[in-house]
């Protein structure tokens, strides 16, 4: 990709400097941070290693000053690359103190009280055993963050939009090569390790997500693994991907039909589309997350049982606010959202379209490339 | 694969029986799971869909009888196919109760104590303060699990093993074709695309783990991300994958050379090759994994800050035991271990190998393809 990989040291301490601005207004004397995304949008520190549950890794953000490591050694080298200076190690796992002590130490110097990711989407990614004893051992009060991280992380910066649109064209080129690998009596799943190849030819690091499935008039659910049942004739395709750029994800699906295609499924696709025009024009600044879901459900018939139609995205797969009835959020230039009507074709039956957008000053603005009305045949 | 998809019921009920007699044993009312392999090894669910951090998932092991699953009414579909009957949805995510209150009904139903995996390895998949809702709610006391979930899953089924042995085949042939995609002036960070290719033409499902190095004499370290940064002749190239078949692992690696290997890295390759033989020999039921990190230490030149040389492995990437001069854990027959000697070659430069066997009655036996002592050149 053209773009350079990493962000300058600039980005983290703007980060820095918006949660400790929220920090000092709820008087908390520490974040603490232990999830994949949550050290890595105060760090820069990108591995896939995170895969292994083995070890714990901790950031402690103070009130003032800048951020400290507590990690375990085997990531002292790549941690050393960032922008962090003050990184303290030990030699994980270690059985009998796997970082306790250190970790309990450097909250200590920063002060409590010590605000910890506890709503919506977070966990405490470390053993609860430890995290008892870090309390009693830190002597500090323990809080919830105040939703401060997931607030700083839903307004992402320019650079972090530039990522998350290379994603997205990464995935368009991706889509525009589906004819390459399915047809009639092709396994949808080959056809998921085919188009996750494709993924990687057109320049994707890795693909932590890849969703879909097939049939005539829809699918009955988006979240099943492939199974090596073969396309036919008239069947609809839907592959719907997350594929990371420089750990930034897109999230979005396209539909396809094997030969040609029925009279439902070429309406329900063109209503899918017409109800992702809908959300695309009332996705503004001031506008609440409810009402984009109201203009999309209006088009495509739905009612509130037929849940969330889209979600913020960014680091992660899925994150911040849902496009659902219930959510409130008012948008901000900045947010990066997508839009995924769904419309039911028959009884068990759905399908789903989705695309990545950015909320700007003026209103919304594609990420993806965004897809046509006719029900594209391979 | 040949292997059918998913496993007998038998299995499970297998498990649940081993997990239920650990419970009577230590007086638990019931385990709350709520992780991706906790709730898989039980249940069969397999789906990538847990990249998505918006929705919890619950899985309550009764003392007797059969689990409960609540889970989002999106997972309904997909956990009406595996062999649970007591399926308990809503509509996630729901900002005021998510879940909560449908959790704490089942668990009130099972009765306490509530046994939450608490240990190593171990983490809560739910906001903290959901827990505290949940324990409030509840009434009932809860407590750690006693590590029966691990002690469960560190003893592999005959089916288990097998689907290991075949993660292990997939990867074997896609290090076969590495002559393939390596070459001077390839970036290494389009070694790893290819490499990810490679595995996914071999029969990978899909590809959640991929790290490795390049250097003259060996690698910096072996969790950073690859760079643009092209190979040259005499590059050690290391590449260490993670490859997923039917939700099980292999995790193993190969070192090869890029034109001609320097007399250094040729002598730690055949010293690396050694190591691992010693800890294959070592590896039996009765000795503790302390005992087969020293067997490999002694040949490997290392000593205790070279960290653990090994570790479980199975429905995740790491797992269990380490092979470290910590961990006294006994091998029993069925326990899959990783063997991963490391050897200093320079300053600030080590080379790794990797191999995966199985603790059988009578000793160990190899699941990957074992690697020879000559360092390959490609």
């Amino acid at each position: 990709m053209s773009l350079p990989r990493g962000f300058d040291v600039a980005e983290y301490r703007d980060r820095l400097a918006r949660a400790q601005g929220r920090m000092a207004d709820a008087g908390l004397g520490a974040l603490l941070l232990t999830t994949e995304p949550e050290v890595r949008y105060f760090t820069g520190f990108l591995t896939r290693f995170w895969e292994s549950p083995s070890r714990p890794w901790f950031l402690v953000l103070p009130a003032q000053g800048d951020p400290v490591a507590v990690i375990p050694s085997i990531g002292a080298a790549l941690m050393d690359r960032t922008w962090l200076r003050d990184i303290r190690t030990w030699a994980a796992p270690d059985p009998k103190d796997d970082g306790v002590s250190l970790l309990a130490e450097a909250l200590r110097e920063a002060g409590g009280p010590v605000g910890v990711p506890s709503h919506g989407e977070t966990h405490l990614r470390m053993p609860l055993a430890d995290f008892d004893r870090l309390k009693a051992q830190s002597g500090l009060v323990f809080t919830d963050d105040r939703r401060i991280v997931a607030g700083c992380r839903a307004i992402k910066s320019a650079a972090e939009i530039a990522r998350i649109e290379a994603a997205c064209a990464v995935a368009g080129r991706a889509f525009d090569r589906v004819g390459e690998i399915a047809a009639p009596g092709v396994s949808l799943a080959q056809v998921f390790r085919q188009f996750q190849r494709l993924l990687l030819e057109e320049g994707a690091d890795w693909v932590p997500y890849l969703a879909g499935g097939a049939g005539p008039e829809g699918y009955a659910d988006v979240i099943s693994p492939a199974t090596d049942a073969p396309l036919v004739q008239g069947d609809v395709l839907m592959l719907d991907t997350g594929a990371v750029l420089d750990g930034y994800f897109c999230d979005f699906d396209r539909n396809v039909v094997i030969g040609s295609a029925g009279a439902v499924a070429r309406a329900a696709h063109a209503r899918l589309i017409e109800a992702t025009q809908a959300g695309l024009e009332a996705a503004r600044p001031g506008v609440r997350a409810c009402d984009v879901w109201r203009a999309m459900a209006r088009v495509a018939g739905a009612d509130e049982a037929a849940g969330r139609m889209g979600h913020g995205l960014g680091m992660q797969l899925t994150e911040g606010l849902s496009l659902s009835a219930a959510d409130e959020t008012v948008l901000c230039p900045g947010m990066v959202i997508t839009l995924e009507p769904v419309v039911r074709t028959a009884p068990g039956r759905i399908m789903v379209h989705e695309e990545n957008i950015v909320i700007t000053e003026g209103g919304s603005r594609a990420l993806s490339p965004l897809s046509g009305a006719d029900l594209r045949v391979v």
